[in-house]
């Protein structure tokens, strides 16, 4: 915190402008040697002024810009920060930064601004990954749960249980007090209640992390069928409409693709399984097991039928594509395509009843929307704003952690003689949620969660 | 200039922060449904507020953020502007830049946030250009020229031209008006001069654009020898020490590859012609002619030598690689590479004295310094800020066209009867040098002006 660090915050490349960002005690003497215009030193905080930006040793114009100045502690590092908006050329960006380090400033190592903000107690762990969280999300829900996070809401959450928790461990200190004058202050049951009240509200947010993972990362949803069945053509009515993010992955295997969008306000990763067929030929046989596996990760799969071909060859083809997958975290939809060409009744292999059947005409975009629907439906992903999801690893890891020795204490009071025992496991939990807020630190988490950061933030 | 436009204005992509850009009559009425925060409309211009930035109709938080407010005329454009620094998540952005437009704020087209400063008489033509050539400037020297040329020095140069023409046409109309009087106002000779001047001065500008282009395009440079004679090694080298931009572009054929970098303040394009040597195969002359075209338009070739192959190898290899070369407008170096392995004296094919030689080991970098400075030197790009270099094409044309226009108004002028064609070149030159600042537009020529910047400018 001693130290001025300096680093373009805006996205790497050229743009119109960039923001480079100074901050520390000396924020202010590093940027004045470039500066040409009203001294930096002088104005209020959270005013912005235009100057020539030169070279201080030769005097030569590096940019016209804007400097805003925030003075200590009204900044977002609670230090004095400066923030040059200049032209965003790759040139100037990194010239300005070559002279701020000239200048006695350090280059800013991945998150170290909000390492400072931290530090100044201005968030806590939850809201950095927050941050991280954020500038990651690429849907509406995943951005809905990174703000909800920022604003404090988890951390509120994690600050009721542990005013729970501490309220318990008062209460079994002074049963330890008295224990040999056999006076019972708090009940047992009163105990056991107020520790199973904790055990389920983490194991809620616990349970959360499928679901928040899912947001993340977007629900892998797989599309199969015949090269003719109009695989294609479906995943383009599905996320043309959307001007959302759309981005091709080729994945770590040659045959399968990965491609993200976003449907309504959740993104799904469409995994195209092409070529699934039975064949004996060992080198086809080896990709067709790669498909395979992608089509294991699905929690969506939609069957793409052609609906001109017979009730025989539909069933041929399901076989050939679902031998030996194990449905039981999937949904199967069925989507009968080329409704526009037929209408006839199909009799899918699992007879009625039993398969979800979607008609589709995806040529003309009839029967898209219901569909999409029930992609979003099945998505299991509710749009319940108040409910807390966890979505980082972390979060999860250390709610296992205090999960796990909740139901340690739990037991403990069943029995007679928990004592001190069950004072340490108490302890244990309110030490993992603490981790997640970060009342109670580790050099190497910390290391871990800012190295999730660009330069700059 | 009465609609209000929004764009993102830092570099496309995920970022620490992000800037959106909002000007014109209703910024600050577009901002305002999204702004919890101070208001906008009473604040003092160019101050920056925090506030949460959410979405009107359902209360969401979009983001919590800064805006700074430039209140008109005192901003780039001239109008209102808010500029909203925001967690630079490309959903965050997509999100801002839509309600924006639900609030009525258009999103605004590429470089239109200049062409509003131009309309605004904020900024003329050359200084437009400027800015883009800034943007792009990818070395010290192309960096240089767009400065100057932004801060005007080039729109004053043009100025000095008119006022010089604008002499010259009231001495001639003195002339015409009189001339049935056979009253001499202004000596022949003295109309003659001012146009000779003003012909040498803007054939300067002319013969500098060749320069110009090459500090913006970067000089070409081919880097040409046997597989072994260590042009990979010596390409590093050169490059290496230089934490500039470096990128591959794979060219346009697939056999020649340039790759990008500065040295000193001067950008090259260094050009592998690998592969060149006499052929039966008539595929693989196909190749190579392509990457003898790639020799034709180098401007400086470096012959790296391994110094320890015999005089008789070195002049084959010279005759198999510059058969057919026209050395008129390039200069050859030799490099005799490999020199801490052998220091034996080389005869070169063209005899001693006739190509300089500059000895390194590119495996131990010695020499490797000299060899910068000559290629720096060979560049033919001196240091001299003062002078003004040009470096657009537009700009070019410009004055070619005003060049010819001033040499018809100078042998005009050596004849007898000159009066009324006189003057219209004369016109035509003013109006060549107007286009280059703007004073005469076209709707055309801006179109092309700003088709170059990115949005968000």
């Amino acid at each position: 915190m001693s130290d001025t660090i300096c680093a373009v915050s805006t996205a790497p490349g050229t743009g119109g402008i960039a923001v480079i960002r100074i901050s520390g005690p000396s924020a202010l003497s590093a940027v004045a040697p470039l500066w040409k215009g009203k001294s930096l030193f002088d104005v209020k905080t959270h005013t912005a002024h235009l100057g020539d930006i030169c070279d201080p040793l030769t005097g030569e114009l590096i940019d016209r810009g804007v400097a805003t100045v925030f003075r200590a502690p009204h900044s977002y590092t609670g230090q004095d920060t400066v923030e040059l908006s200049v032209h965003g050329s790759r040139w100037i960006q990194e010239e300005l930064v070559k002279q701020l380090i000239r200048q006695g400033a350090r280059l800013a190592e991945p998150g170290e601004f909000t390492r400072r903000a931290f530090t100044a107690g201005r968030l806590d762990l939850a809201q950095v990954d927050a941050v991280a969280d954020l500038i990651a999300a690429r849907s509406r829900a995943a951005h809905r749960i990174a703000t909800s996070q920022m604003k404090g809401s988890f951390s509120r959450r994690l600050a009721g249980l542990r005013h729970s928790l501490v309220e318990l461990a008062s209460l079994l200190e002074l049963e330890l007090d008295f224990s040999d004058q056999e006076v019972e202050f708090a009940s047992r049951q009163r105990l056991r209640d107020i520790a199973r009240q904790i055990h389920d509200e983490i194991d809620r947010l616990c349970k959360s992390f499928d679901r928040g993972q899912a947001i993340a990362e977007g629900i892998p949803v797989a599309i199969v069928g015949d090269t003719n069945a109009g695989k294609s053509t479906l995943l383009n009515r599905l996320v043309d409409n959307d001007r959302a993010i759309v981005s091709e992955h080729r994945g770590t295997t040659r045959d399968t693709i990965e491609e993200t969008a976003t449907i309504g306000d959740i993104m799904f990763r469409f995994i195209d399984t092409a070529g699934i067929r039975i064949t004996d030929d060992p080198v086809e046989a080896m990709g067709i097991e790669r498909s395979r596996q992608a089509l294991h990760r699905a929690r969506i799969i939609l069957w793409v039928i052609d609906s001109t071909m017979t009730d025989q060859e539909i069933t041929h083809t399901f076989n050939q594509i679902f031998d030996g997958i194990d449905f039981n975290s999937k949904t199967l939809i069925a989507v009968a395509n080329k409704r526009d060409l037929t209408r006839r009744t199909i009799r899918l292999p699992y007879g009625e009843g039993m398969l979800r059947t979607i008609d589709i005409a995806a040529a003309t975009g009839e029967g898209i929307d219901p569909l999409k629907d029930e992609i979003i439906r099945l998505s299991g992903i509710s749009d319940d704003a108040d409910d807390i999801t966890v979505t980082n690893l972390r979060h999860y890891q250390a709610l296992d952690r205090a999960r796990t020795a909740i139901s340690r204490v739990i037991s403990d009071l069943d029995t007679e003689e928990y004592g001190v025992f069950v004072a340490q496991s108490l302890r244990e939990v309110i030490d993992c949620l603490g981790e997640i807020t970060g009342t109670v630190t580790d050099t190497e988490i910390l290391a871990t969660i800012f190295s999730r950061f660009c330069i700059g933030k």
